[in-house]
């Protein structure tokens, strides 16, 4: 069964404190083991027009479907995502089951 | 030093057939042995409002900051950007160095 990715570009509120945010991504990942791997960056490449102000990936991969689903209707989730929500100006969501065409070898 | 992703969010016009497209990025990738990891997903899951329209992601991984410039500037990449911006309605451009908060055991 193919591995499953949650991916979320954002771009923060201007006021907002990202390091705040990104610690409480940590910790929610941190405890949280049915997420199998976490990376994110900040764009320092795109020209402005391309990443339509989108300035942030969040990326987390999970063995199958199931988990996914499990992890997102979680209450520590659920919690952190109504949170979330208010220190974002916009945010685009993509959950999809990954097709590898080329892995490292 | 940090790997760096290159994230492409995308959605096609309605008349392309995606699978074609999707070949020729295939090719594209397999034959630049710089890009080490290329993996791509349709979304199955995310609401319409949470999506905004956006239907693939396509993500590829280079060792380095330096590889992806020079695969963003390598001719190959550089005719394949230009048919693929006429198949697509929109898209967003995401190009960052990796922060790995968790990895796979």
């Amino acid at each position: 069964m193919a591995e499953f990715k949650h991916l979320v570009l954002v771009k923060f509120k201007e006021e907002v404190v990202v390091e705040d945010v990104l610690k409480e991504m940590e910790k929610l990942v941190s405890e949280m083991d049915i997420v199998k791997s976490f990376v994110w960056g900040q764009d320092i490449e795109s020209l402005e027009m391309l990443r339509q102000g989108f300035t942030h990936a969040f990326l987390m991969t999970f063995e199958k479907k199931d988990d996914f689903t499990a992890f997102a209707s979680h209450p520590n989730h659920v919690e952190f995502s109504a949170k979330f929500s208010t220190v974002i100006e916009k945010a685009v969501l993509l959950d999809f089951p990954v097709v590898t065409v080329k892995s490292p070898a």
